[in-house]
């Protein structure tokens, strides 16, 4: 199974659930980068229609792939040459699409249980069977996916269970956890 | 089962292997404490012998515990709940003590395979047989613990095995992972 991770800056939610454009977040790139890297994911789009901010995003890239960056740390650099910009989710689809040959299953993760979300168990015995070709998942930034966003997925799946009603992990964690796991559900 | 995280900024290594005191990194507490509150975790120590490093951490703290953080976002405020400043590793053991009214097993994480480090499947079952009351899990921060903190642990953990030749996580990431993993563990 190929595995996408696109972060989503546009729409998102603010903390009064309006829908907004967030900034990107240098170490978000970078600790997402280095956990896709780690786990073997095929790619990491930033996903944001800013002009700016995808400039903004670019030059940390460049830093890192072109200049200084990758030569004080080469580990930084491989992390890094996953990460790609898109202007959108059709954008992040097509760029999927280009690199997989093949069109990914578009899911989505939320902190808020959705109804008819995919469970863990659930998914766990899809990835399992391999009934996955292509994923690629969606986190949002900010306080999470807009309901536009989770709309055009195929699947969204059950929020990270941890047994306590405290649920804001950061989107760098939220990341690192679900690929963690869906290494777990890989190999068992 | 109760768990405490120990993030350590001293004694550990830079990239050229040299023991060094690394900066608080304000995001680190953030994570990290927003993370052990989604698990449950007992309390998390910023280990560093820095003065004005303890007071960095301390007016971070501060911030969210009494001033307009927690009115901002009263969520923060709950995750902020769970942080210590400890000088060293003693200190972070006493408030362990004092809060838990026992002795924690001292357990040491690093991204580099130790000899004699505990299986991930070995750490599985002694969590699920309840094998230990109370754990106090180490976390290096710049290029990890030195080898002085994991001589003084009852235990390294082996590196979180992800299937590939690239293992740097950030540390915000690790502590989430690992975090995750025992949920799991707890919960079989």
């Amino acid at each position: 199974m190929k595995v996408f991770i696109g972060l989503v800056h546009f729409p998102v939610l603010n903390r009064r659930g309006e829908r907004i454009c967030s900034a990107v977040t240098n170490l978000d790139i970078h600790d997402i980068a280095r956990a896709a890297v780690t786990y073997g994911a095929d790619g990491f789009f930033i996903i944001t229609p800013s002009a700016e901010q995808q400039d903004l995003a670019g030059r940390v890239i460049s830093h890192w792939m072109e200049g200084l960056g990758g030569q004080f740390n080469p580990d930084r650099k491989r992390a890094f040459s996953t990460v790609r910009i898109a202007a959108d989710i059709s954008e992040a689809v097509k760029g999927v699409e280009s690199m997989a040959c093949q069109q990914p299953v578009l899911l989505a993760t939320s902190a808020r249980k959705i109804a008819g979300c995919i469970s863990w168990e659930n998914f766990e015995k899809r990835v399992y069977k391999n009934e996955f070709k292509c994923i690629l998942l969606l986190f949002g930034t900010a306080s999470g996916l807009h309901q536009e966003c989770l709309d055009r997925c195929d699947g969204v799946i059950c929020p990270i269970c941890a047994g306590t009603d405290y649920n804001h992990l950061s989107v760098r964690s939220a990341v690192a956890i679900v690929l963690d796991r869906i290494s777990r559900f890989r190999r068992q």
